[in-house]
């Protein structure tokens, strides 16, 4: 299974693909590709920034076909509006081209996906690349901090598919013992 | 000149074209088709949803062929923020048709167009459906508001135009008795 993680922004966003393959010890989870999307400035108007977005993002999803697609529930309450209406469009382009691609579109609040990777669910950015780095054995800290965001998503949901696979095999292994 | 002018909207979008046109009397603005886009409830999934207005804008491109794409100005405080973060994924996809289709984007601050179009910068909703039946002697009130707020939308650009035409008209006049 392939899980494509997703951090959307107007300037930055990123965007992570890691998969999550069976082997004799277990299910694995690897890392297959991460980076970031860079948008021109506020002068190249929203419809260019937004356009640079979908397909650099929609040849990510034709490169390694994954399935799911995976971004950060919305809050309740955004310190700063503004900026949370202008993610919200990217966010909306990202959600399209779930629909449009058939790539199931999952959904984590960040505190679980914080608490997931780093143990706590309030870490910091630098918690979180740390943790990344640690988690796929990076040579160094995984820079910016979007792609770190962007494998934490991704790798909250693998793991939490993880679980639910041992949990399953666990449940498969009562019963056959019964 | 086709004008499409779009009040996004995760439930309802609105659209509207209008055509400005030269006549032996000057500019000429009128209604070529309006409607509502509908989508399905929440439980269809926010990625459905979007790829709904996407595609039903789209077919309204391709078939209209709008050489201006008009929308509301963002504000900058908003009564719902959780509304507006939903209605920005709306916008989002909207903006990206701008720029996938190479339509050009014009915004215009939501007090100018109600002002351009009832001469009051805080009229309501009827208000505004009022005028626009008016405008385009339609013979009842346009319904839902949505429709009707993107004729006015559409409407306060294509005045905005018609205006910038007359005033170019006026100094070649000028110009030409000079």
């Amino acid at each position: 299974m392939r899980i494509l993680g997703v951090d959307p922004g107007l300037r930055v966003t990123g965007y992570a693909v890691l998969s999550l393959s069976e082997s004799a010890g277990g299910e694995v989870i690897d890392l297959v590709e991460a980076g970031v999307i860079r948008t021109a400035g506020p002068e190249a108007g929203i419809a260019a920034r937004l356009r640079k977005v979908h397909d650099a993002l929609d040849e990510v999803i034709r490169e390694f076909s994954p399935q799911a697609l995976v971004i950060e529930k919305l809050y309740s309450h955004y310190k700063h509006p503004s900026t949370a209406i202008l993610m919200g469009h990217v966010r909306g382009v990202v959600c399209l081209l779930s629909g449009s691609r058939g790539v199931p579109l999952h959904s984590l609040a960040a505190t679980h996906v914080k608490k997931s990777v780093t143990g706590a669910g309030h870490a910091s950015k630098e918690q979180i690349q740390r943790m990344i780095q640690h988690a796929f054995s990076l040579k160094s800290l995984p820079e910016p901090c979007d792609a770190a965001d962007a494998m934490a998503i991704a790798l909250a949901f693998a793991m939490q598919n993880k679980n639910a696979g041992r949990r399953a095999a666990a449940e498969t292994g009562r019963r056959n013992a019964a």
